[in-house]
């Protein structure tokens, strides 16, 4: 699998529900690309024994965090420890792109 | 610990070798920020069972991973295998800044 990774060559639009695509599997760690268009929804789950790091690309999403809800915009990492219920709406106008990390990773 | 982080907040400068700190520790990933200021490398080095994910912020910087030699901008996401030896130089002008996550994390 490829070194270097360009998140852009494969962001794309799930109209349905949200699109999610694999950018890298490892043995510890998976990364992955979701996209969420104008009011799509991640909604609430949790990852029992694997910690979950988001990282903002692009646009402006409401998180859910645990009891905590608030507001993250492109630059910013949200965290969701092994357990802990987390969820994301896409609450801007433009795409969300979101950068996300599952450790260990799912095979 | 927050789990909204602004990595800008905690970027820094260390003249010695590089700037690095931690973002967030959690039981199965390390989430670390690297900060080269121009010319400064990170030597190559590997990690025995652990995954390396390298996120460009802001700069640019020529990686090496195992045999390949690449440079790489913001927006880009370089990733080293558990064992693959990787290191990293700010090849510009300004600062690269890097977000970096290993899996499984250091404690």
């Amino acid at each position: 699998m490829d070194h270097f990774i360009d998140w852009r060559e494969s962001a794309g639009v799930n109209t349905e529900k949200f699109y999610k695509t694999t950018l890298w599997q490892g043995d510890h760690v998976s990364i992955g690309l979701n996209c969420l268009e104008s009011n799509q929804t991640q909604i609430v789950h949790a990852h029992q024994g694997a910690d979950k790091i988001y990282f903002v690309l692009e646009g402006r999403g409401r998180f859910t965090i645990g009891a905590e809800e608030r507001e993250a915009r492109a630059g910013m990492l949200v965290v969701a420890p092994a357990g802990v219920p987390h969820g994301v709406t896409n609450v801007s106008a433009e795409r969300l792109s979101l950068l996300v990390a599952i450790a260990p990773g799912i095979k």
